[in-house]
């Protein structure tokens, strides 16, 4: 029986980008579909005291290097051609994560996900601009003023603080995060053992 | 051509022990052999101003239970049984990190290193109390004094000096690190990259 796989994912991330670039392979070895779930990672970081690879890899030498070092192995050994740092980063993600929830609404979640991360990370914006924001939209064909007027809907705000509380009851702390069933994989390293956990959950008879 | 690869290692890192519990089977798989390198953990922290998990994850929600799920899946997929916690962690350890650098010396680096960390993370004792490490060498047929007096030597004192220096000029920050030639990997999560890096290193034509 398949089970249940879910990416829960903030667009500031480079790390949850990665990752989201590398989900359709394990989709089509697998036959599972992640679900997106939208969460608000400086919700996450204020409810568990958790800081930004940024914040914690300052000032201390050798760490930093060694992160890019692992980013170049991961974008090789996926063939992703598509990151570009966010000259902007780190880019306050409220407004366009509310987006994707105001998206889902408008029933254009997936495109909207796919749009806002390639103008966060493949050819980034400032995406927490109010103009340059709108004009992404509209260059990406999404209907910018629907999206905008819906992310201040309480049902909107509602959604992503739910989500972002329920991760955090979950035991997420960082991005990005993963569940396979009920097992939770934290970083864009650990797809490999998300990919075989799949698997094995699969193997598993199912409960009727 | 086989790559050089090394294991840079303190006693005091659980992480290094279960990857030392794991490099065994590396070894069989590729026919390398790792070699050993004594590096003392709090010298690279000092130099890099890094600081060990137990300190970075102190006080974030849900971060350290998470290592702790990641530990037992470690555990787990590699069936490693001989793993306690040590209770007197962290436990200094200068003084068995020199006693590596003495064993050598004495032609017993590899004696020497399987019981102590077998006395740190399988039968853990507190092994920075003098008389409980004299008692534990004794009891693993290791010869004591002449251990704890080669310590002081400046020759051994200075090359855990120099292997902990040279460790940091190559961007090491934390243990444990290997490296398969210049190739740095840290984290026991690395190990199946760094077996993946010995194996395509080692399909490469050497430079004769």
């Amino acid at each position: 029986m398949a089970p249940d796989v879910e990416f829960l994912f903030d667009f500031g991330s480079p790390n949850a980008y990665l990752a989201h670039r590398v989900l359709p392979a394990i989709e089509a070895r697998t036959g599972v579909r992640f679900t997106y779930v939208p969460v608000l990672l400086g919700g996450v970081f204020k409810a568990t005291n958790n800081v930004s690879p940024a914040v914690s890899l300052a000032g201390i030498r050798n760490k930093a290097e060694y992160q890019e070092l692992e980013t170049q192995r991961f974008l090789a050994r996926h063939a992703i051609t598509r990151f570009r740092r966010n000259p902007w980063f780190p880019v306050n993600t409220l407004r366009i994560m509310r987006g994707a929830e105001a998206a889902r609404t408008l029933g254009l979640f997936e495109r909207y996900i796919d749009a806002v991360y390639d103008h966060m990370w493949a050819e980034p914006r400032k995406m927490d601009d109010p103009e340059v924001m709108r004009t992404a939209f509209t260059d990406s064909g999404l209907p910018a003023d629907a999206l905008i007027t819906l992310m201040d809907d309480p049902a909107v705000k509602g959604r992503l603080l739910a989500n972002t509380e329920a991760a955090v009851a979950r035991g997420v702390f960082g991005s990005p995060a993963f569940f396979v069933g009920t097992a939770h994989y934290f970083g864009k390293d650990r797809l490999e053992e998300v990919e075989r956990e799949i698997i094995a959950q699969r193997a598993q008879p199912g409960p009727s």
